[in-house]
C-alpha cells in the first residue's frame, strides 16, 4: 500500500493525469496511503497562489473561471481548477457540463481540472479540499483556482483555504446581494461584479460599496476593491488578475498569510488528534461497545454524557 | 454553575419563555451548564414528532409552517419552530421578519419560535439543532418543526434530525428541481408541491414522480408521497398532516425510525468521545505545544501527520 502511493506520486510528478487523479482520490477519501501522500509532499507546497471564486449561482463564475484560466496560462502559469459543489452530495450534476465545456478549451497540459462533490469526505469538505489544493501545490501548479457554487456556510468554510477570495456577482441579482450582504461578504478578499454589459451595474457597485463601508474600519484591514468584469469578452480580467496579486502581496507582507497559513495548520492538527485519539480508543475498547452505547442512549437508559464517561473509564 | 443550569430548567418547564430561550443557548454554544441540561432532560427525549421543511428558496415554506402549526394547534398540540439558516452565518437576516410575523400570529403559550443560524456551534450546525430539538422535545412539545433555508449538504445534515423530512418545491421552480435532483431528494419522506394555483403545477407534479421512480425500486423503502398545497389558503395542509403520520407510522413499524435514533446516538457519542479525548490532551500537553506544532506545520518543518504523532507520544 505504502508503495503504491509513493509509486503513484512519482508518476504523477511526471504530469500523468490518470496518476494524479488517482492521488487526489486517496487524499479526498482518506484512503490507506493518504498519509504517505501528505508526508511525502506537505515540504513542497505553499508555493502556490490559490485564489476562491465563489458567489451566487447565476453570477457566470465558471465563464470567469475559464477567463482566468486563460490570463494565466498566457503568462505561463500552471493553472489547476478546484470546483467545489456542495449542493450536489452525490450527483456532481450541472457543474460537470461546464468542466467538460472548460476542458475542451483547454486541451492542455498546464491546465488540471478537478472536480467535487460533498460527500464521503471524512473530515469535511473544507479539509478534503484543502488537501487536494496542497497535492495540485506541491505538483507544481503555480495557480490552483477553487471554484465554489452557492453561499452557504460550507462554501465560507471551502473558501478559507485559499490565499485571496473572489466573491462574484452580477447586477441585479436582488436575493444574491441579500445573501452576499448575509454571509459571504465576510470573507471575500476582491469583489467581482460580473456581466457589467447588463443594465443596474452602477446600482450594484454601489449597492456594494455601501455594505463594505458597514464593515471594520481599521486603517490595517484590507479594503476589498471591487472589480468590474464581462467573463464572456475577457473585459476586466486582466485588472481582476492585478487585484489578486496586489491582496497576495499585501496578505504576505502583512502578517495575514502567515495568520492563514497557521489557522490551517492547526485544523489539521487538530482534526488529525481527534481521529487518531478516536480510533485508539475504539480499538481498545472494540465496535461491539460503541454499538451497544448507541442503542443505551437511544432507548433513553443513557444520556450521551454518561454512555462516553463509561467509554472512556 | 450546575445549580443555575438546573434551577432554569425548572423554570424552563414551567414554560417560562425567557428560561426555555436561555436554556437552547446554552446548549446551542455548549456552554457551562450544557451537559447537566442533556443529563437531566434526555430521558424525557423522543415523545416528539420532529417534522423537517426544506427546499429551495421561493418556495413559500415559512408560510406552510405558519400553516402546519395552525393545523397542528387545532388539533391541541403544543408546538416548536426551529428556523435554520445556514447560509445566514452571522445577522439572521431575512428569516427574522418571517419569524416576527409568525409569531404575531400566534401569540399563544401552546408555540414556541426559535431562529438558529449557522455561527459558533461546537461541532456542528445538524449537531447543534439536535439537542434544541431533544430539548423542545422534552419540555413537552408534543410537535417540533425544523426549517431550513436553502438546499446544500448543511441542509441535509440538519434534515436528519428528523422524523420525517417534507421537502417543498413550487410549480416553475427551474433550476430548484435542478438542486432537489441532484441533492435534497435522498432525504426527502413527503414531497410538497406548493402554490398549486400557479401555471405547471402537472408539469412539476410530473418531473418529480418521474425523478423519484429513478431511486432505488425496493418493496421494503418508503415511497415518498407528493402532496400539492396552496398554503396561503390552507388548502392541503390536512393532506399533509395525513401523511407526515404515515410516515411517522411506517417509520415505527420499519424499524426505521429507531436506526435513525441509534444513528444519532452514535453520532453524538461519537461527537462527544473526541472531545473529551482530545481536551484531556490539551491538558496534558498545554496550548503553547499545540502552537508550536501549527507553526512547525504551517512554516514545513514538520507534516501534520508527524506534528500529531509527536504531540500524542
Amino acid at each position: 500500500m505504502t508503495a503504491g502511493a509513493l509509486e503513484l506520486l512519482e508518476r504523477a510528478r511526471t504530469g500523468d493525469a490518470h496518476a494524479i487523479a488517482r492521488t487526489l482520490s486517496m487524499l479526498e477519501n482518506d484512503e490507506n496511503g493518504a498519509a504517505e501522500l501528505v508526508r511525502a509532499t506537505h515540504r513542497d507546497t505553499g508555493k502556490a497562489s490559490v485564489i476562491g471564486v465563489t458567489g451566487p449561482p447565476g453570477g457566470g463564475k465558471s465563464t470567469l473561471v475559464s477567463a482566468l484560466v486563460g490570463a494565466y496560462r498566457a503568462r505561463g502559469d500552471r493553472v489547476a481548477v478546484v470546483a467545489v459543489d456542495p449542493s450536489s452530495p452525490f450527483s456532481g450534476g450541472a457543474i460537470l457540463g461546464d468542466r467538460i465545456r472548460m476542458r475542451e478549451r483547454f486541451l492542455d497540459e498546464g491546465v488540471f481540472i478537478r472536480s467535487m462533490a460533498s460527500r464521503g469526505h471524512s473530515g469535511g469538505l473544507a479539509r478534503a479540499t484543502k488537501r487536494v489544493v496542497d497535492m495540485l501545490d506541491a505538483l507544481g501548479y503555480g495557480v490552483v483556482i477553487v471554484e465554489t457554487v452557492g453561499v452557504g456556510q460550507e462554501e465560507v468554510d471551502v473558501m478559507r483555504v485559499a490565499d485571496t477570495v473572489c466573491l462574484v456577482t452580477v447586477p441585479g441579482l436582488g436575493d444574491g446581494i441579500q445573501a452576499i450582504k448575509a454571509g459571504v461578504l465576510e470573507v471575500a478578499d476582491v469583489i467581482v461584479v460580473n456581466k457589467t454589459d447588463r443594465p443596474g451595474a452602477d446600482e450594484t457597485v454601489r449597492d456594494l460599496t455601501l455594505a463594505l463601508s458597514l464593515g471594520p474600519n481599521k486603517p490595517d484591514v484590507w479594503r476589498p476593491p471591487i472589480v468590474r468584469t464581462n467573463a464572456m469578452t475577457e473585459e476586466g480580467v486582466d485588472a481582476l488578475v492585478a487585484a489578486v496579486a496586489k491582496h497576495g502581496a499585501w496578505a504576505r507582507s502583512s502578517g495575514e498569510a502567515e495568520r492563514r497559513s497557521t489557522a490551517a495548520a492547526r485544523a489539521e492538527i487538530e482534526t488529525l488528534a481527534r481521529e487518531s485519539l478516536y480510533r485508539r480508543l475504539l480499538t481498545r475498547i472494540g465496535a461491539d461497545r460503541l454499538d451497544q452505547a448507541a442503542a443505551a442512549v437511544a432507548h433513553r437508559q443513557r444520556d450521551p454524557y454518561t454512555a462516553v464517561e463509561e467509554l472512556l473509564s
